[in-house]
């Protein structure tokens, strides 16, 4: 029969202790949050939400089309315009989400003879844009410059080097800077992904490529979500205006799919707007993740030291931490729960998110909350 | 210089005539639009536009997470509900972009070791889910089930067969009850992307699928957008509640992204219940492509003769394509034009959109205007 062997990998998953269900939450959540990606607290900041009504009503429900037919408004334009200028690069497009962007990227500047650099650790739409690239993909040690360097010297054509600016399960930062290096030393291209970056690094939150010096960079092309930070849904790639028109022409992801929504769109660029005007909340996002991590540590739980606003807390195994999680939930906070296949080792953790505007009672209570649920 | 194989690329694009650029259109275009894929005229419907708002109202700019995560609202449940309702499935899970939904299904539906039958016209986002699946691809004839049979018989292990259920670029059908059949015969399962067939195709527009009989079908998947027929962003996968467990269970682009914004999720639903209360929008709009067809062809064009609502007039090179579109837009008409590398074979066309809420009048002026901008 058809699909007859998708039950017994869903046995396997069972015995396993790795099923995943959909738990559809309310509008109105008693629970704490430090689960989601909203780090600036701005998904339901009434000037975000009135930028996704007015956007919907002047615009419509949809963007009607691809971006080269009928799906690049007045409103797309702006966007791209704001976060490229916001982020310091010549040029911006925007994409349906931070997925299609990295595909996008990734698979347009890496034409077949290249070589993908790939870091370890890298999203799991960085990994699917490598796959589907045309060129070669060689995937070197996390966080490593020196493995980057050395695999740079093994291949003489073009070359691009992928990597996460902020991995986002663990929330250890890239080190860009000698990414950057080691890239010009050999002509090659940086394409980095800074979702988990944009509205939480740099300057008023311009992103961990802004705060490397990077910005604006010829060889350098950035990715951001505007699903994280700037509590909307989408992506974006900012780069040079040449490599912005070589992806309208080329990448498939962007050709190929409907443009976004106007209401995500006019969701977008209030958030980018208020960022603008309140440079503090990213600052404010580090904070709290420094705060949660000496509070965590000084409870003797094993944290990561947070690069930006992601504070990874390791489990002692996946049924232990959906355990802890499900614990957690009962006293009233919603964690992350990070477990195979969705990590890049066999680790299992739970992952808090720093929320700009957490204040200094519910970080204290999510600590304590946490704490006391452990395994 | 890194990305400097750029430069050389653009520069053969602009000597083939293939470059393509980005037209921002203004909230209120003068042109009249059989561009976009607003088959129903939904997109800025007021009750489509009122769901978007209330929903980003509601329940933020964005879903602040990935679905298994914080990024499942109620929202997303009850759509997924009425989606899978409305066409007549089990069960339904909601991506960010038909090409994610794409992606998805046929990844998680090929895993090594099995086959995947691949019909020539499909769109990119189901070949580049060929690309990124486990399982080996063997691209068939266009429209042959015949040669479908023929490839599924070369292989004893799992397989699917992928199609759309019409073509964007021609608007034909596939000759989805015989795909069906030879996949019964094998045990193979069925695939099929109805972005161009939900809204238009079926009873009350419940897509080709139904219209075929197969809805329900414990061996048929079935991907849609939200975007077009729907007037929004976005697109699903409808099949039987174990598929949808699998996906949830094994879809990186289910697992990885951001769930779909709030407001594109209202959007849908309210489309949803109109199309449920007005359902002869769907024979509309059938009925209008099948009258630009008899008048474009009455008037000497060559037009294929739609089975949706996409009708497709030849043009003689990708100059003269790019020529007449443009010569439309200065008389006031808005139409697609597809070249290489947006078409499966090299030829360039026009293509037009009927949507249901064209008046005898614009039918009859966009004839006129193509008829008499033609090369």
């Amino acid at each position: 029969m058809a699909f007859g062997w998708i039950d017994e990998q869903a046995e396997l998953r069972r015995r396993a202790g790795l099923v995943r269900t959909l738990r559809p939450r309310s509008a109105e959540s008693p629970l704490l949050d430090l689960a989601s990606n909203d780090y600036l607290g701005l998904a339901r900041h009434p000037e975000v939400t009135e930028g996704a009504e007015r956007a919907a009503r002047t615009w419509g429900g949809g963007a009607t089309g691809s971006r080269l037919v009928t799906g690049t408004t007045e409103l797309h334009a702006e966007l791209e315009q704001a976060l490229a200028d916001y982020c310091g690069f010549e040029a911006a497009l925007v994409f349906s989400s931070g997925y299609a962007a990295n595909l996008a990227a990734v698979t347009a500047l890496a034409p077949h003879g290249s070589l993908i650099v790939s870091d370890a650790g890298n999203h799991a739409s960085l990994i699917d844009g490598c796959r589907l690239a045309r060129g070669t993909t060689q995937v070197v040690a996390h966080s490593d410059p020196e493995a980057v360097g050395k695999t740079l010297y093994t291949h003489t054509g073009e070359a691009i080097v992928v990597s996460d600016t902020v991995f986002s399960v663990d929330g250890d930062a890239a080190p860009l800077a000698e990414y950057a290096e080691v890239c010009r030393e050999r002509g090659a291209g940086l394409v980095v992904d800074d979702a988990h970056g944009l509205g939480v690094l740099g300057d008023g939150g311009r992103g961990a490529p802004h705060a490397a010096g990077l910005a604006g960079a010829d060889d350098v092309v950035v990715t951001v979500t505007l699903s994280k930070s700037l509590g909307s849904q989408g992506g974006a790639v900012l780069g040079p205006a040449r490599v912005i028109q070589h992806l309208v022409n080329t990448a498939r992801t962007f050709i190929f799919d409907t443009g976004l929504a106007p209401a995500s769109a006019g969701a977008a660029l209030a958030a980018l707007r208020l960022l603008r005007r309140e440079p503090e909340r990213a600052a404010r996002a580090r904070a709290v993740a420094r705060e949660l991590h000496t509070r965590l540590t000084a409870a003797g739980l094993e944290a990561v030291r947070p690069d930006a606003a992601v504070v990874s807390v390791r489990a002692p195994s996946p049924e232990e931490a959906v355990q802890w999680a499900a614990e957690c939930r009962a006293a009233g906070l919603a964690v992350g729960c990070f477990r195979p296949p969705s990590v890049p080792d066999s680790i299992s953790r739970l992952r808090l998110t720093a929320r700009a505007d957490l204040s200094e009672a519910e970080i204290e209570r999510a600590v304590r909350v946490i704490g006391e649920t452990r395994p």
